[in-house]
């Protein structure tokens, strides 16, 4: 017998796998199938091909730029830089992670310049349009895949620093630094955190005043708690940072801006007046060099006001297009936008390979047998194994779907879609994440001890990704901010008299769903009773919080108190949005799929 | 002003905390109290010292050997290998966690044997009784919350190794082992789990056979799957195993057995037909050389067999004074009880650490403010961040008084106390470590950053206390385990028609508990209302479960499989047991403090 190509093998896999899925909603007989043990041979290999065309389901899931992302794998595996190994006849790119935080930083420097030499860069940030970021979003997934410090590493220098200047500058930043940003000459740095400032950008203390007499900006600390902290490419890298402060015009504070500052020269020396330190040792990202950033009286040019939202002149008068501080602040915190969205699909890949690690290893690995002297079960035939992982196979599906939407969105957007973004970014970025962390946890307990050994991913993921829970906006902030848009929505509605638009929230135009009162199986499987469950709970919490936070206004609390005692509804009224919006994009996937039996395994999924 | 004194800064931040307690109970109000900013001065220096006295509550929590506890914290951090650091006139201690494997395992056996010469191990393996094993205990704690690593290190030689040779072994085996393992002259692993095989022990493959020519045992890994792994300390620096193989004798297997092989000479070089590898960088406890074991035909005396249980005489005959296989094999087990012991009351300080740290935090660090221009908010006046970590600080207290009922019931164990302690480790072992995996998550999230920060602990312990939930007993299988234990009993009760006795399943021998129908405040604080919801959700799970299998096996089933299909009532069932018990030990610690400001406090967690 010769043995299985590889495509077989994942075929044969990914049927057993469907087998598993449809016994979950029918089976009440014993899925138990004990066989022959301890050989360490995937049972699925004695399994006929899945019914669906494999290729086509890949298709369906990473949704665009295929092509593109071949090729960055096949760049990846050819180099040495990424430790390619052969096992079955296949090669596995994965970073030395015992290796101490000087080398992995020094590894990521050296794969990033590999990347760069290759042309993987091309664009990011000269090209325009919703395909070329399309592109960028997928190579930068396929980075995340490999290794998340690369993919943070340069998310901080293209995304973040890049696209401040984008957002922020007007042209004679763009003419400036864009090129030699795209092509890696310069190295740029973000400089929002402080010590004492993370959610609350707002409240950042550095700050900056001008002199008319130099045609200067003069940036500070003052303080302790004001220091730049957590500054990725800060610590050993960074060339260039985006500085936010307040900006301090005659006396007046006219809130955050956003200034260029370099902090190295070319020799890599720090510039005189800026000291930087090392934010140390990590549970993870530790290829990644966080620093922190003080400013003694740091002199930048005027133009290096990032001028786009509001400006000074060269004899010190304030201008700006937004006269309302509240949307001018507003404007500086929208290209953040991005990082939600990129923050959001990487967890969802994240937890789609440590699922693919944990589910093989249970087609592969038994334990006890049912009766003395015979085969050990398979970890994935014990139904409390089963009920551990598909469900949240199933949903990191639905995940995928709402991640590829939220993409979708972002690169298509209007004026007019910002609002929406916001929201659903902010919605998913939180819900994704932690639906990550989750889906680690079990995956990493469902592999026993091999799921905390550095090599086999799991475990270690878990150190890498946990911080996407609190950067870019903590997660539990970003809840109540979700819940806050659709009060303000709700309220809007009510005092003007006209139907919801928007986010989502259509159907609480409608009268209410109703629900069988006799819940039949085949009711329960229907996408439309599915839907108005979800729409039932996001209209019921919505009601319910803004009945409450009107209560507690009633008793004479302010707005901020209510808002802040009514946390919890607050919280859930957040999942509720998200798990109904999420619920969409996968009924919308599914529904664009052509009948067969593609279509007939993402339904499963569904189920 | 002078500046108050640590013990008055530790009194009035547990004063704060006894208010923000209280505060959950009972507040509708706003408990936000906005006041100056950006200081980083803990607010709780402006309030007045607890009404508890402070080392009381110590004593109660820590509950034994407080003395030997302050002595070995007083050994660290006089020793620069404990790193000691001076931060506000205190010295603090903690391993550097950014080395790399190797110099952390070398510092593990640095540590050991300046603990070994100041005595720290004296009567760990040669005294006997209660009081030498609760100051065993003590230390051990004390050890863990310094470092995991260490502690496991010395778990495997002493509780392992150690314990291996005192339960399973002769004189001839105490005699010659017991005072060089004491001593740290010979250095023992202890090899149960296998590749293929972890918990479920009696499946291991390693066969030993008997030659009575030589007089010899031959131990041999008959296949890759039977390679011993993650064996503490065979990778570098142990001279001795237990092995734990099938013993093969005349052709006939007789199951599961002990023996006692080396490994290494004096100068560290590996034994002929042994081979060893290295299981690699783990997540966590990478101050541990875990390794992997083979035997190639390794013959060892006669006498290495331990020997309580069974024994081969000269000739090649097997005698056991137990004939039911089964019997024997549990056996074997019963010792692996101190590891569960040990596991469950570590996780309580390990939660202890991280509540500590995070709530200190929280008192100190503000964010956002409510009105603009006013001051932020400090974390822990959110009613929200109140909610994420005071219900888990209660639930600590209450598993610390479990560990401390565990011990104490472990150390003062009688023949008839044995099937008790086993479901109780077990139950307790897999609820505590679920929890403080829990509770390390919320606290490093509500740190934010500062939370993946290496030398802020929290974030690293959940790589270094990760592995808990699955070696010595995955949670999931004990939770099984104590479910089929329960079930026993009550099959037991109705076949015999006798009340139950033991395992706290006494309150099944009255009439169900009355809930009344009206809910009071004061009916839910009341701690005999607490205690029937609490039996009441025990009976009614485990009637369920019963009847469940029973219908089950009425339909054709196995007992097994109708076992493995009622999973998910055995794990509520389990749970539900575990939280009644655990809610006991509370009470039980309670009723036992004596009326006034400490009984008052403590009386508020369990509200």
């Amino acid at each position: 017998m010769g043995s299985p190509s590889p495509a077989d093998q994942v075929s044969r896999r990914a049927q057993v796998l469907a087998g598993h899925l449809r016994g979950l909603q029918t089976s009440t007989e014993p899925s138990l199938s004990p066989s022959p043990c301890l050989q360490y041979s995937p049972p699925e290999l004695a399994s006929p091909p899945p019914d669906f065309n494999l290729s086509d389901m890949r298709k369906l899931m990473d949704g665009h730029n295929l092509q593109d992302r071949d090729w960055l794998f096949g760049l990846m595996i050819q180099s040495k830089l990424f430790n390619p190994r052969v096992a079955g006849g296949r090669v596995f790119v994965s970073p030395d992670y015992s290796q101490s935080m000087e080398q992995q930083r020094e590894m990521t420097m050296k794969r990033i310049h590999y990347l760069l030499d290759c042309g993987v860069f091309q664009e990011w940030l000269t090209g325009r349009g919703p395909e070329v970021e399309m592109r960028k979003f997928a190579l930068h997934e396929v980075i995340g895949m490999y290794d998340h410090s690369l993919a943070v590493k340069l998310g901080v220098h293209y995304f973040l620093w890049g696209g401040a200047i984008q957002f922020f500058g007007t042209k004679r930043h763009h003419d400036k630094w864009l090129r030699d940003t795209e092509n890696y000459v310069i190295k740029g740095c973000f400089a929002m955190t402080e010590l004492g400032h993370g959610s609350n950008v707002r409240g950042i203390e550095t700050v900056t005043t001008y002199d008319s007499k130099t045609g200067e900006f003069v940036i500070n600390s003052p303080c302790e708690s004001a220091q730049k902290y957590w500054i990725g490419g800060a610590a050993n890298h960074a060339t260039h940072t985006i500085v936010f402060s307040q900006l301090n015009i005659n006396g007046k504070s006219e809130g955050v801006h956003a200034f260029i500052a370099q902090i190295r020269d070319t020799d890599g020396n720090i510039c005189p007046n800026v000291r930087v330190a090392d934010c140390g040792h990590k549970i993870g990202l530790n290829g990644v060099d966080n620093g922190r950033i003080w400013f003694d009286n740091v002199r930048i040019p005027r133009e290096n006001l990032l001028n786009s939202v509001a400006d000074v002149s060269p004899d010190g008068q304030y201008l700006s297009a937004i006269k309302d501080p509240d949307q001018r602040f507003a404007a500086f915190l929208a290209p953040l936008t991005s990082g939600r969205v990129t923050i959001a699909s990487s967890a969802v890949y994240s937890s789609k390979m440590s699922l693919a690690i944990a589910i093989r290893y249970s087609l592969t690995r038994r334990a006890f047998s049912l009766t003395p002297n015979q085969p050990e079960v398979l970890l994935l035939d014990y139904p409390s194994h089963q009920r551990r992982l598909l469900p949240l196979l199933a949903k990191t599906y639905a995940m995928s779907f709402a991640a590829n939407y939220l993409k979708m969105i972002y690169v298509k957007r209007t004026p007019e879609s910002n609002k929406t973004i916001h929201v659903v970014s902010s919605a998913f970025k939180a819900i994704l994440t932690w639906h990550n962390m989750r889906t680690l946890q079990e995956c990493r307990e469902a592999c026993g001890g091999q799921g905390l050994k550095t090599e086999n991913r799991i475990g270690h993921m878990k150190g890498e990704y946990d911080v996407q829970s609190t950067f870019e906006g903590d997660n539990n902030v970003l809840m109540q901010q979700v819940s806050k848009a659709l009060l303000a929505e709700y309220i809007a509605v009510q005092k003007r008299n006209r139907p919801f638009k928007g986010l989502g929230l259509e159907h609480l135009n409608k009268s209410c769903p109703d629900v069988p009162s006799q819940l039949t199986s085949s009711t329960l499987r229907s996408s439309q009773f599915q839907t108005d469950i979800f729409c039932l709970r996001e209209r019921d919490l919505l009601i319910r919080f803004a009945a409450e936070i009107s209560q507690l206004q009633a008793q004479g609390l302010s707005r901020e108190y209510a808002l802040l005692q009514s946390y919890q509804l607050a919280e859930d009224l957040g999942r509720a949005f998200s798990d109904r919006a999420i619920l969409q994009t996968f009924l919308d996937a599914e529904a664009a799929v052509s009948s067969g039996p593609l279509k007939v395994n993402i339904g499963n999924f569904l189920l």
